[in-house]
């Protein structure tokens, strides 16, 4: 074991300016419940991107360093920092998931039993090369499993999850899904296929329409036709849906979705209500793909709801039978119904790349990132 | 016991016209479980107007017919026509709530057990002489209550005690209630200076902020002021509030509450947390005095929940042996807490004039009609 360990931070500074760089820090020591892990994988996600751009512009984004000490700026509109006030100055590290090696253990039997294993770490910057965690942020893959497999078994696997378990937990029975074509509604439309659950698939594009017909998707409907409304409305009456996960957010999605469930409702009802129909209508936000207002049209009664949606929120009022019957799934098939698969791996400097950064940048379905920082 | 009875009614025709009317019906026969009441004194409520005019665009109203039997006309814009389908052709009975004397009982020990007393009885149409109902929507007034003073038993005092118990059951310490000049407002004031609780009062204009700091009310801020945000978010820090009650709905009114809730949460936080605060952060919405789009500009974290509110779904949510001591707290307190007033006392004729629908249809502050069925 080396002792050289790199992590990757993002610094927003008081003069209006964001910093990517890499950083030596030092070879952590395991405190009792702790574990050192050998991160080899970790993926960029969306939630990476918000902490990793946070509000800076980044088409004001340049390059300078060198090739193996790359250091990304990029300015950041003035009336954006007060809302990142608290993170002014402090070098931020990247990176929420990842998978590897345990290399050092703590004293305790868990960190011990843990030794030499192939895990999956959840929080606190994983883009880096040695990573110290509790055991409980580790997930231990089957025999076998290598890094790349295991890089994304929290994020996207328990997301998708807890969407399923919070339409049980709430007494829906079929689920409504924007932004469906993502690796995150790739995983749930295998989750709901095995399940035998209902999907409503909303995609904005005929071949993310494609994509997921072709992995068995039932319900794919497409927001950019003159039909979407009646569609989904259609979609909706067939499968029963009342539950909504969405993770654009701006805009009358949200809206829309509740609208067409309340016509789906109502559809046969002949007695009239003031109060609209008493059937109640979720839609859950979980991500801010468009950061613009959300604008509610209220067509649809007085049963509704529009929530944020925080994987560690859900995973609370879950509760622990629940949560760890989810983690263990996710072990068992994470090549399988949690496969996610990456059309490009770079090195932690890689990641600092201006080419790099526009592709990954764009969030395009795709498109995914996978960093080795072993490499 | 006369054998006349007559009823106020709404109805919309297929071709795009209100008609609001006196009909004669017959006399009712109570069944095992029900009780004839005679109503005796009825309030208007902004529900009772959503159900009289609808859809409606009542700057069209045109009054006819005599003066014993006034009949009012408005033309309905053929856009909402689709909205309230399930209406057409259909004259619906007007008046969710009043008070009057049990003249006929059916056969149950219930029934006869309310012969001959004072009752608040709830929906299906109070705006008439003679009401059936089943002894579940009677609300037995304390003898030598008045019909007047228990009129408004049921709609404004079990929902303000009802976001009072909501508050409870969902685990926050202070609320924030919009409108808070209202009818219903004063209730909710009254009840929060009993119980101490913390209640923020936002109004829009000066002296409503007066007749409720008068009325003892401690948090009152008016969003007309240049500094509405600030006062917000020092009462929200000041009391804690994170649930709050907005009849409005149409603006963004919810949103700047959660963001103030949001800035009095992370006032003091050091740490950045790039999903906001994990407090969780509540809107009801519980009326339409906006019917416009509701806007959401997200500045308040993944926590946070905007719903809508209706009293029947808020008392089956809060459970049986609640709303009993609801009940019996309305009854027990309804000339004191639960005391309404009223500026004016009309006739069911009445209620059809112009002059009177110019005057209750503002829904202003400080303009409050009683209907005395019986005159």
């Amino acid at each position: 074991m080396t002792d050289k360990n790199i992590q990757l931070t993002s610094t927003i500074s008081s003069d209006n300016k964001l910093t990517l760089a890499l950083q030596e820090i030092d070879m952590p020591q395991p405190k009792a419940d702790e574990v050192v892990v050998r991160i080899e994988a970790a993926p960029l996600n969306p939630s990476d991107l918000a902490v990793m751009f946070s509000v800076a512009d980044m088409s004001t984004a340049q390059q300078s360093g060198n090739e193996q000490n790359p250091v990304i700026s990029a300015e950041v509109p003035k009336k954006f920092m007060s809302a990142v006030k608290t993170r002014v100055d402090k070098a931020t590290p990247v990176g929420n998931e990842g998978a590897g090696t345990v290399v050092a253990a703590g004293s305790s039997a868990a960190a011990q039993a843990l030794m030499g294993k192939m895990v999956a770490v959840i929080g606190g910057g994983t883009y880096r090369q040695y990573h110290c965690v509790n055991v409980k942020s580790c997930l231990p893959l089957k025999e076998g499993t290598t890094a790349k497999e295991g890089a994304s078994s929290f994020v996207n696997p328990l997301t998708s999850l807890a969407m399923v378990e919070t339409m049980r937990a709430e007494g829906h029975k079929a689920i409504v899904h924007a932004a469906a074509a993502s690796s995150l509604g790739q995983m749930l439309n295998r989750i709901c296929l095995a399940d035998g659950i209902d999907l409503v698939n909303i995609v904005r594009r005929e071949e993310q329409e494609t994509l997921l017909r072709d992995m068995g998707a039932k319900y794919v409907v497409n927001s950019s036709k003159d039909s979407f409304l009646a569609d989904l409305t259609a979609a909706i009456a067939e499968t029963g849906a009342t539950i909504a996960f969405d993770p654009i957010g701006g805009g009358q999605l949200a809206s829309d979705i509740l609208n067409c469930m309340e016509a789906a409702i109502t559809q046969d009802v002949t007695e009239y209500n003031v109060y609209g129909s008493d059937t109640y209508k979720q839609v859950y936000i979980y991500g801010a793909l468009n950061r613009g207002p959300i604008t509610l049209n209220r067509n649809f009664g007085f049963a509704w709801g529009v929530n944020g949606f925080l994987l560690f929120n859900a995973l609370s009022k879950l509760g622990t039978d629940t949560v760890m019957s989810m983690r263990k799934r996710v072990a068992d098939e994470i090549t399988t119904t949690f496969a996610s698969s990456y059309t490009h791996e770079v090195s932690l400097a890689e990641v600092l790349d201006m080419k790099s950064i526009a592709a990954y940048g764009k969030q395009a379905t795709g498109e995914k990132y996978l960093i080795t920082p072993q490499k």
